[in-house]
């Protein structure tokens, strides 16, 4: 009997646990990513706003996967999936071969922006998944102080000044009060022409309050704390135009034009086109419906996890898109491909056990949501730092994101504020 | 009397010592550069070969310049000056303006490469000048890794493994030795189907012998460590075509093809367009031919410094390409101009006092040259962290580069190994 062939597509936080939990066991393990990289999300926004390289928050997903002499590591684009010849379509990439046969499939293929059909906009405001996204939205943020610097009249100096930030979930909130500090803080000596602490930073966001999945306590908590920052939270707007010159929002009763150069997007998130590929049930987000072990129905060999998947914990309540639970979900389905190819029963149904969610928003000033306890401020500022340097891939990379918190903290300097990329010269 | 106005057009090694060492004299001081950083060029070549990121060898020249209250940094590309209005125009920048008017100008543009009139290989041969380039290089060469691993034919894999650099001046030294070092060290065990120390890496020279800026001794003794990382060196070998599929190579009798998908630029340099944009005299590289106060003939008022400039020492010997040249010359033209507007005597002709140039092949690999002595080996590799991090700019840059290193020193990993931008999804 040859050994099972188990294909994971996407080397996220989901496909990435599976594949390491899968390390020696009795199969064959193909990863394919778009990318050579894991990609530590939840601090893209500091990348995006100055604070920390790419490096550091990116792991080559050859060298985390070294040992596991079972894995093997493909870089390639995945278009499509044939479910009935069960391969898996592989474009773009390195690969020359254009199929890759699996027994077994796990896609966990993530989330991209969604403009809610509203596509155009992605020019004028880019959203923050990829790391070229991240120093993308820097080079537009660091640009637009330039121009300011350099503006000849009093309102276009304005227009440069003014940042908009939409979507109040953690990454606008981060975003925002991340923008606010740079300017107030790290920029406060470096022009002649314009005090950068008079830039003006907007978060828009559409609902009743801030980070909707956090208790109303802690939302409240979020925006006096943006407030302090210079941030001007705007709750029930809107946004009903968006151009590169700025952006159209209206509250109930009033239209407003905001003049900015420098849009940024942080509301609606879609799951990559993994239900197309399957032709599969999705929900309105686009992810799959998949059942309680978190395979499709009907295709016991294909499971979904992270934000490609939705699924229902074990209460029947839907499962957020969060970093832990796409964790935990790679860990499961690797303990059910095990005990499927051991003939073992399978285990129960997935349960998500969930610590809390945290989201920072400048020096000391954060909010951290353990259910049982609500804490912001300086504490939760410290656990959300120790946290998310805990969960980095790398010793070297968490010894290095460390220090450099350690030194922009006491500095008040931010560490890589460099415009590059295409037509920065 | 108004103040007079400085221009420096340049932040590189010259036009920063200029600009630094006019902070606080009575002048106004304007720095025109196209990028918003100062890059220490010197190690460029990591961020190639993924051994640093950007943001460690690039410092925000507004953060450099924070404190010089006389100084004001405009980020713009100058297109042409106009020595009779005494302006320089800038375009592509963030600037509305277009000229700028000066007193005094001082020209530190730098150098790019030169393809010897065959600008076309530039696609297939990129060189090494910005981060751009660095990142972009890094893109190949992990690419050609992934590509290899991917590959169908023992023909293709060999061609991927297959990297030549051109040129055996410093830059394709340490290329080749950190390509060499990478396949053999870092990358070892990250691959399935080939050995990346399989990977063959050509280095090019067309004169007879490598660093011919240094004694003979020390270009056998880099050619010899070269050879020990597996890097073969062809001496007098002159390059007659380039493509995206690999060179053409020649030497007095043979004719030889390598094929590769991996080239890389480090030969030719040629100055910036500064002569041009003046109408003056330059040498085949390009260069002005400045007076012994590195000011143009005729027009005391302007100054050209580093690569843009081809000037005498004391003894009549032209000034070689070197960061310590530049430094030497800015803070030179520095005291000219300091002198000049106190209406003080003019310091005396400028001379460049040289320590000595060092260039680095690999793990405890390096040679230096200091006249007097002459060393190679593990000291000398030493020598040469400690003399490079000490220049770099920022302590921050110096711990966290130190730190990199000695990393991957000890665990035998590099730090960067990412593949971003343009055509990387």
């Amino acid at each position: 009997m040859t050994r099972s062939h188990i294909v994971i597509v996407g080397a996220g936080f989901g496909g990435l646990s599976a594949a390491t939990r899968l390390a020696g066991a009795d199969v064959d393990v193909t990863v394919i990513d778009r990318r050579n990289y894991h990609l530590f999300q939840p601090l893209l926004y500091q990348v995006a706003t100055a604070g920390l390289s790419p490096a550091q928050i990116a792991s080559p997903i050859r060298a985390i996967l070294r040992r596991a002499a079972n894995v093997r590591v493909i870089l390639g684009k995945v278009t499509g999936v044939d479910n009935g010849r069960r391969t898996v379509i592989v474009e773009g990439g390195t690969l020359e071969e254009r199929r890759i046969a699996y027994d077994y499939l796990v896609l966990a293929t993530g989330a991209r922006h969604s403009y809610f059909g509203r596509d155009e906009w992605e020019a004028a405001a880019p959203g923050l998944k990829k790391i070229d996204d991240a120093t993308g939205i820097r080079r537009r943020i660091l640009t637009a102080f330039e121009r300011a610097e350099a503006a000849q009249s009093a309102e276009r100096r304005r227009q440069f000044l003014t940042f908009v930030v939409i979507g109040g979930g953690p990454t606008g909130v981060e975003m925002a009060g991340a923008i606010a500090e740079l300017a107030r803080v790290a920029l406060r000596h470096d022009f002649r022409n314009i005090d950068p602490r008079e830039a003006r930073v907007v978060l828009v966001e559409a609902g009743p309050r801030l980070l909707a999945a956090f208790s109303p306590r802690l939302s409240e908590a979020a925006r006096r704390s943006l407030k302090r920052l210079g941030v001007e939270v705007r709750l029930g707007a809107r946004v009903s135009q968006c151009d590169a010159e700025g952006v159209m929002i209206g509250t109930e009763s009033t239209r407003e034009r905001l003049q900015s150069a420098t849009i940024i997007w942080g509301a609606g998130v879609a799951a990559s086109s993994a239900a197309h590929w399957l032709g599969a049930e999705k929900d309105h987000n686009g992810r799959v419906m998949v059942g309680p072990d978190l395979s499709l129905p009907g295709h016991p060999e294909i499971f979904c996890i992270g934000d490609t998947a939705h699924a229902l914990d074990t209460d029947g309540k839907p499962l957020p898109g969060l970093a832990p639970v796409a964790k935990q979900q790679g860990a499961y389905v690797a303990k059910v491909l095990r005990a499927r190819i051991a003939d073992r029963a399978a285990p129960k149904p997935f349960h998500y056990r969930g610590w809390g969610t945290m989201a920072t928003i400048g020096r000391r000033a954060a909010v951290a949501d353990f259910g049982w306890v609500k804490i912001d401020g300086t504490l939760a500022w410290l656990l959300w730092g120790l946290v998310h340097v805990s969960f980095l891939i790398g010793f070297r990379n968490r010894i290095v994101v460390m220090l450099d918190w350690l030194w922009s903290y006491v500095t008040f300097q931010s560490g890589a504020r460099l415009i590059t990329g295409p037509g920065s010269h």
